[in-house]
């Protein structure tokens, strides 16, 4: 109590505002955990910065008491990444929430760390753009840079790292740096910029970012269509993607997750896989691409195939996918979520879902399987009573077989969510020859280990 | 020459083949430079490893006895990324050249670093799919990879980055470590792939890469307008982007270029500028984006607009701007190409190119521009006379007057040729304050600088 109240003290001579430096109890627990079932942790204080400078001043002051750091956005990480577990600042980025320049002409905006993508792209849609990298969440762009998000459209369009530009970034230090540009090319030296994307937090701190737009397609339609297996169904998406079908949604639900959508939203779809593939066009050609995937997908099997273009009624069958988290929560209430999240080459997600799906069967524990199918990206979402020690217990022992499943299939202990305190032990198992090469980045960036302390690199 | 000996004899205990650690004098001098006018340097020996075994006993070799090391491919590149300016050994990786594994269900390829990417696209070619980095040489893939090419159909397709999912590296030491993997995305630790992928030979040896493949469009067509100015050129090229037309290629060519090429080809294309434009598409639609691109370019004032699909015409319209480059050599015969090579957001492009037309005819030098508009990235091709030094001065002089003005515009210094030899204080210029940042990672990964020394870094 008197560190955190010495602590408070010290950093309102830094942002002197009383209500941006807070030790609240709500505040604390606030910032105490993300979106997962990763065990909560307070930070000591939370201090809200609205400028570059009051961020500069906050490191330079915890890189010379050794306090950690951790940065903050919308808190929706699913693997710990905000969680401070060490104690110190949680660092709230979402009052530096300005968009800085909206360029229509160069499609790129320039915003503060603490603007979320809905944020950008109502301002965006006015000029026919938009920002494509959807998580689902409407996380903080700071927040999605520094965990390399991607989601439902990155089949189409690529993840944060095709969408960063140039960033500033404040050094542990307090040192504010600026890398990249506004060019949408450039081979000036070593690579910074997508060195601090994915970095979770523990190279810098993200205060600002020059982020691409992409044209609103004038034309979508959506397709739905069911499988009679997941193994159909995943190699219905292979088709798609290897017949270059101009794809920005690619999206697998398993039967389960479709009984359990129909439980939740009183609807009737028959309780098989499911595919749902979104198409875009700047201008014509959708009719010939929407035949295309008809003929593709039934060719493997898919039947009930919908599409709809009216843009209420795509909405509707989006709701599906959209729903698919609460749907599955509505079966254990009280439960927690643990997600899963591997990928594997496009090829092995058939065998990899099947895998998946035995071993969640194999378990007693209960979980739909939810894939970014054209990437080879799926996720299993465990219902877990947290205070079930057994069941949290034979999770981890699930999330480990399947990283080990993916890694054999060439794959990635995590496709998307990064490492945060839940995959340590699995970056370990994925890149071990590369773990020294990290840690001396990380040495390099941060010496006396104040940002984000315990995450990305196993001790 | 004893030194040199004593060299050669030391490296035929590591590889031991006469004929593949060379100091013959031919083998020197095609080590000794690349495609451009930067000054040659001599290596003091050639090696030409067959394995990563041997690739990793050269560099572990050279590290303890602190013997240079570059690597060498196709030498195409145009900034002296190959040039050994300290001597030592050339380890050229050409007989490296095995398509490792092709993978069409997954459109992908694992290849060693010394396949060039055409011998890659014929391999790929039968299973409809094709490698879409074009820089225009036909370089090898380990070269493209640590120079971060791109080029013509960068436009859609992203350059290298967007295209190396995993890699094998050796590292100075002769540790060899693997990067990434076979799924398409990962968010596995630091992103050392990105950090390999244009670090010049400076941070590690590339041996292997995994890369993504495409598929060919089903339908192509390519158009070609002339344009009153290369301003409404450079509008109507942000017009199709703007518009989201799905372009595979945006390229344009100044009047002078134009007037080089009638004269190389005795064709009478109107002296004026001129866009190329490719469409491709998997399915249909192209008629329609055709159709966009003709409105849109007109509306900029586009004449002559003319359209081909048949693949023989196609390829008769880009002849021009393939030879571009022969046929402005080709007006100052024994001249040698300097090559500037910035990038700058696409709406500043018009003013970029006037700025640089303006220059160069104020220069009394002859030398035509074009730009992979699309991209915002240009490049004005000087013509010199390496032994005429008040010319290549003057060259020097013009080049920094570009690379001001695209930092001016928000641009940078390389878009795509890199950093090199050429560009060293132009990287200090554009990102000073990461260079603390930039030479604390070249300690880390060679720290007795053995990798190809005086490039990317300024002393």
């Amino acid at each position: 109590m008197g560190v955190t109240a010495d602590l408070r003290t010290q950093l309102l001579r830094l942002v002197p505002d009383e209500k941006r430096v807070s030790d609240g109890e709500s505040v604390l627990d606030l910032h105490a955990a993300d979106f997962s079932h990763h065990a909560p942790h307070r930070p000591d204080v939370v201090v809200f910065p609205e400028s570059t400078q009051e961020v500069s001043a906050v490191l330079a002051w915890a890189d010379g008491e050794g306090v950690p750091v951790v940065a903050f956005g919308a808190g929706s990480s699913l693997e710990g990444h905000v969680i401070p577990v060490a104690g110190g600042i949680s660092l709230d980025l979402t009052r530096m929430n300005r968009i800085l320049e909206l360029r229509p002409e160069d499609l790129t905006a320039t915003v503060q760390a603490g603007v979320t993508r809905l944020q950008l792209d109502a301002a965006a849609g006015p000029h026919g753009l938009f920002f494509p990298v959807d998580p689902g969440a409407d996380a903080t762009l700071g927040g999605m840079a520094a965990t390399n998000a991607s989601g439902t459209t990155t089949v189409r369009y690529g993840g944060m790292r095709a969408h960063v530009l140039a960033l500033e970034v404040v050094l542990a230090d307090g040192r504010v740096v600026r890398t990249g540009s506004r060019a949408v090319k450039t081979s000036a030296g070593y690579n910074l910029t997508h060195l601090f994307v994915g970095s979770e937090g523990t190279l810098g701190v993200i205060t600002e970012l020059t982020l691409r737009l992409r044209p609103i397609p004038e034309l979508v339609v959506v397709a739905r269509a069911a499988f009679p297996s997941v193994e159909a169904a995943c190699r219905g998406a292979a088709a798609l993607v290897a017949a270059g079908v101009p794809m920005s949604r690619c999206e697998l639900l398993d039967a389960e997750t479709i009984a359990a959508l129909n439980a939740y939203k009183g609807t009737s779809l028959p309780e098989s896989p499911y595919l749902f593939v979104e198409l875009g066009s700047g201008g014509g050609g959708l009719a010939d691409d929407l035949e295309t995937t008809r003929v593709l997908l039934e060719d493997e099997g898919a039947t009930a195939f919908e599409s709809e273009s009216d843009p209420t009624a795509r909405a509707r069958l989006w709701e599906a996918r959209h729903d698919s988290l609460h749907a599955s929560l509505a079966l254990a209430p009280g439960s927690k979520m643990m997600t899963t999240d591997v990928a594997v080459p496009v090829s092995q997600l058939a065998g990899a879902m099947e895998h998946a799906r035995a071993v969640v069967e194999g378990s007693g524990l209960r979980g739909g399987v939810v894939a970014h199918a054209g990437d080879g990206n799926y996720h299993v979402a465990f219902l877990l009573d947290p205070g079930d020690e057994e069941s949290v217990a034979r999770a981890a022992r699930l999330n480990s077989a399947l990283v080990d499943d993916a890694l054999a299939r060439g794959g990635t202990c995590t496709g998307e969510h990064g490492i945060g305190v839940g995959k340590l032990a699995y970056l370990e198992r994925e890149h071990g020859d590369l773990l020294p090469l990290m840690r001396g980045i990380k040495e390099l960036f941060d010496p006396h280990g104040i940002l984000n302390p315990g995450k990305v690199l196993p001790q």
